[in-house]
């Protein structure tokens, strides 16, 4: 390379950060975006972003993360589109293996974090049984760093020592989710995509003996242009949340924690004011 | 600026990745620097690093990431010292106020994610009070990504629907964690720091039904060069992690999820035989 030439986009990251890891041909990274803001990808996704020849991407993948890329990459996408099913994860699984196969540098793209509730862990274990080598790069999860762009902490000290993550699947149905015994840990509760089952799971906690008027905030849309917060109880979340927009991905938090939000805007108001 | 002149960092990262939001000065930045490894420090985390007059870091921030800070700014450290009490949490929120009031740009730069169990948010609310401005960035938690380097997924479709992180408070001291109540849960339990009531706490979930020969996983040193991961059971893994380096951070997760790295491991060594 002659010494005028521009420096690549993955010689400019460097200059940054120091070395990268490289993505090796015939390999896959299995890569979390993150909430959805662009600047709280990491530095290894962009540099895997950077070097892939192919890109398997979900629906929830900001347009400004996929702009980054090399531009010779596959843009390769397998998520939900306008209420079609997405692709089946059998399919997915394979796609991944056929194209490390054809020996090319796979970026395996998730929203949020892929092994939380993203299913980053059955993908590991389908490209180790057909002997293909993978890395994983970790992401936010919505359910802490969607929480924190609302001004709602995980945890607060002399508030609360564990948080839960936890799918909403409807109660009594067979996931396993036992909501009693969530309720009786006093602990805050992060609900992840609770859309159509949140009155029941509501109902059910306040059997178990929550406190109805217990705290609870619904964020769509998370740490993204047009992210909204409602702020309500336990007993009312479920009908507030009606007003969000119910096409955009929503996180539900239960618990003290969220009178934090409340005291930091009358706080950062007073000072304004 | 004269054309030929070497673009600046941020101006770097920004051909990199587009505008990136900017450190007003008087303004505080709250960042996680996520679980050890640089790589995995988010693209607006960076750009803090860049801009910042002032960075109040802690005692587990890797030094490759302080390397890529703004080469004039002050590094101030408020963490633990060989053996020596950190800076009491007022002081540092003191020194936040303060160097805002300087009209500096501040980033105040956690390990993990500052808003679980790392009390980010106390700093939010002591700034706010303060009428100072902040940012947060959240940061990827050990607690998840220190597991997915050790190749244990966090959840696993069919295995488990939520997953538990928590402080090891001793059992019986007045820290509110209820282990009985977690254990029924029937959830995977992920203990930040658990070192010392690690034994305590096993014979407690036992007590409270937790199958003696549940896996379980210490992981010290995640994401970084010289993790060490060792695996064990709940009745054993207390002392099966005085192996570990002591002055390590360390994280135990104690569930089924444990099984999925040992199913990789065995399936990627019958390949590379």
């Amino acid at each position: 390379m002659a010494p005028e030439s521009a420096p690549t986009a993955l010689e400019m990251l460097e200059a940054l950060r120091g070395p990268c890891p490289r993505v090796e041909p015939g390999t896959v990274w299995i890569v979390g975006a993150g909430p959805g803001d662009p600047g709280l990808l990491t530095l290894d996704a962009l540099a895997g972003l950077l070097q892939a020849d192919a890109i398997v991407h979900d629906a929830l993948i900001d347009k400004r993360v996929l702009a980054m890329a090399n531009p010779r990459a596959q843009l390769l996408f397998v998520g939900k589109r306008a209420g079609a099913p997405s692709t089946a994860q059998t399919e997915i699984t394979q796609l991944l293996v056929n194209l490390a196969k054809e020996d090319l540098r796979v970026l395996r793209l998730k929203g949020g974090d892929p092994f939380v509730f993203g299913r980053g862990g059955e993908e590991m274990l389908a490209l180790a049984e057909s002997g293909i080598r993978f890395r994983v790069i970790s992401g936010i999860t919505a359910g802490i760093g969607g929480l924190a762009s609302a001004l709602i902490p995980a945890t607060v000290r002399d508030v609360n020592q564990a948080v839960i993550l936890v799918t909403a699947h409807a109660p009594g149905d067979t996931s396993g989710v036992d909501w009693r015994a969530l309720a009786k840990t006093g602990q805050p509760l992060v609900l992840y995509m609770p859309t159509r089952n949140l009155q029941d799971i509501s109902e059910v906690l306040i059997q178990a003996g929550v406190n109805p008027d217990m705290p609870a905030a619904a964020v769509a849309s998370a740490t993204i242009e047009g992210q909204q917060v409602v702020e309500s109880s336990l007993m009312h979340i479920a009908k507030c949340m009606e007003v969000l927009d119910a096409a955009s991905p929503v996180l539900v938090v239960i618990g003290e924690i969220v009178r934090v939000r409340q005291r930091i805007l009358a706080l950062l108001s007073a000072h304004s004011a």
